[in-house]
């Protein structure tokens, strides 16, 4: 199989749309959720348990596996998709982002309007040639430029790769702003050309979009990534302040990109984040939160879990298994739910696990939340064909 | 089902033979290894993972169990076989051994010669009602009862349960022996007493072999256990200061015990005890060694992967995939293990895993201990059929 994204069906009302992104390691039918396995592994569950709970695709980070065990460790135990025994399409970050990010501040963070003050700095320098860091395992100092980056993401071997770019913090001004977004440009080209230097048509390239909050540098990214050959785009940078300002800037970086190539969204993934990006035609998120939650004892769950619970969620989205409620409860997080989980444990099993500190807790958990993200791309996928994203949000966040 | 053990082979030439053991959860093909799942969860693995892995009968702890979640916690969430998913035949421990061998040193202990100096003292008071000890949790004070152990087993519902005895320590004289003795009969006719006001055939009772190392004391317990109607027989208490004199002790143990009853050795369950136990009759092992073994980064090999590995391996049966020089090696830890962990990982991404502390480590190498457990014991059974336990032996472990 070679690469390819084909849509097969275009809401009249909206961006959305229907694909089939085809890679050397399967298909992957969009809009879809990619999961994390940061350090090439889900943390808490196995590519069998991946693959059971219907996952169709994962993510490695670059800047963590260049660090620990090596990219040329991972090429001679066969590349990421063999290596960890996952075998279906992958995606890998440039590595760029937990360097600025560990420099600036994530986009998480800006979201949340929190800072970095108690992150140990570890960017040390951008220069035209590339940011200079620290390695966080050892401080050992390495350089990552365009070149490098597409080098160590050939090596891993993942079917989707990305340019790096520099991550602007989400408090410069617009002049910061467009002198980061010309310097991303330039080192788009570069990741580009060194990309097509070695194409053996086994990775596809994905350009990604900065420009911050700014309309007219978002536009002008657009018109420069569209000109130029990528497979696919990413929307990133700094996407504001707030929730709704995140999804302003997702409309406006929309608005521009050319339609033909898939759209990710880089580590935004929040069920309302999902509803609103497919209206603007995303097809791919990532977020680290559905299995990070497993590993805090939380449970996704939907409105008529909590109406079961006689409970309102008060904006939250899942249910807290430490809490001592739920000690003799021998429900299934979700009757209706048809992961592993749900169908062999109780909840009270399940609170048992987290107090005992044991590991199968956040197996338990992360299958669950990742079945229960890949029930709700499924569903998206079904109202995005039968027109009803609006009321099929209803089934899957209250508010 | 109701509850049975019916031989179906008996070797002319040892007590070795092959049995069936029917529980109401299902059938256990003897010789069989029982897994440690103390806190009802094996450590790093599902129940899926350990069906999946070939096991066929796993135990609680019910001193774990008793102080946290509750035996009546476990009752009100179905059992433990429902409560843990894992639905098969489950064995549980009086709760006596993790008092005793807190305040005195387990049997493991005894083996290696080690004391206990650093073990806070849990254990308070034995006296003839039972042995009061504070929870290892939170020092709170309990007491355990030869009626209590049963009731508590009762409510954990495992399909085979054993009587509380006193564990003696093994620097003890004969007279303590002795009196120890004595009153681990008394307490196993209150425990007898105790399962059969409540007997409803979905239980069966082990009583346990004591006598230390003394030939006369352990034929005197086997006369004792014989002429009561205890579904099976468990060899316990002190089995000496070495290997040799355990094997010893078990062998003496054996000699006395009536044959017609399943057998099981508490506690000791490595590769060459299986070997040495099959021959005077043992059925069933449990030991968690092969899973604490994996936590460690250890996995479990068959001299033919020494010979691969052109390294001696001067005692130890398994391999530390901590080791450095793993980092880069593309082959599964043995190729001609059907596991799905040397189905589809290679020893360098496990030595990766264990370097970037991924809980996939534990599970990776869990499944593999496991499956090579059940495939030993299998061959084992094999080997009883066809007379060749000797000639089995070298295939498993070199010395």
């Amino acid at each position: 199989m070679s690469l390819s994204f084909n849509i097969h069906y275009q809401s009249p009302t909206s961006r959305a749309r229907l694909g089939t992104l085809t890679t050397p390691h399967g298909v992957v039918e969009t809009p879809a959720f990619i999961f994390c396995a940061t350090k090439a592994a889900i943390k808490g569950a196995s590519a069998q348990q991946m693959r059971d709970a219907g996952t169709q695709i994962i993510l490695s980070n670059t800047y963590h596996l260049m660090l620990q065990p090596g990219s040329e460790t991972v090429a001679r135990l066969g590349g990421l998709q063999k290596m960890t025994g996952w075998k279906g399409p992958m995606f890998t970050d440039s590595g760029g982002f937990q360097i600025f990010s560990l420099g600036h501040g994530g986009v998480a963070q800006e979201i949340k309007g929190k800072g970095q003050a108690h992150r140990p700095k570890t960017m040390l320098k951008i220069t035209e040639e590339g940011a200079r860091f620290k390695s966080y395992l050892d401080g050992s100092l390495h350089m990552l430029t365009p070149e490098k980056s597409i080098q160590v993401q050939r090596d891993l071997g993942a079917d989707l790769i990305v340019v790096l770019d520099e991550c602007t913090p989400f408090h410069v001004d617009k002049d910061y702003t467009e002198r980061s977004m010309n310097l991303s440009q330039r080192w788009a080209l570069r990741s580009l050309a060194e990309f097509q230097a070695h194409d053996n048509g086994t990775q596809a390239l994905y350009g990604i979009s900065q420009g911050g909050v700014y309309p007219d540098l978002r536009r002008d990214m657009a018109d420069f990534l569209n000109n130029q050959p990528f497979f696919a785009h990413a929307v990133g940078g700094s996407l504001g302040a707030s929730k709704d300002q995140m999804y302003d800037v997702v409309a406006m970086s929309m608005e521009y990109l050319c339609q033909d190539r898939p759209v990710h969204l880089l580590g935004i993934g929040g069920i309302a984040d999902i509803f609103a990006g497919v209206v603007h035609g995303i097809d791919t998120f990532d977020c680290v939160h559905p299995t990070r939650l497993a590993r805090h004892g939380g449970a996704l769950i939907q409105p008529h879990t909590w109406e079961e619970l006689q409970e309102d969620p008060k904006g939250r989205e899942h249910m807290n298994l430490k809490a001592s409620r739920f000690r003799d409860d021998p429900e299934p997080i979700d009757a209706k739910c048809p992961c592993e989980t749900c169908q062999t444990m109780s909840r009270g099993y399940i609170h048992h696990l987290i107090k005992a500190k044991e590991l199968l807790a956040i197996t338990a958990l992360t299958i669950h939340n990742v079945s229960f993200m890949n029930r709700l791309l499924t569903a998206v996928r079904n109202a995005i064909k039968s027109e009803s994203l609006a009321s099929e949000k209803s089934n899957w966040i209250t508010k």
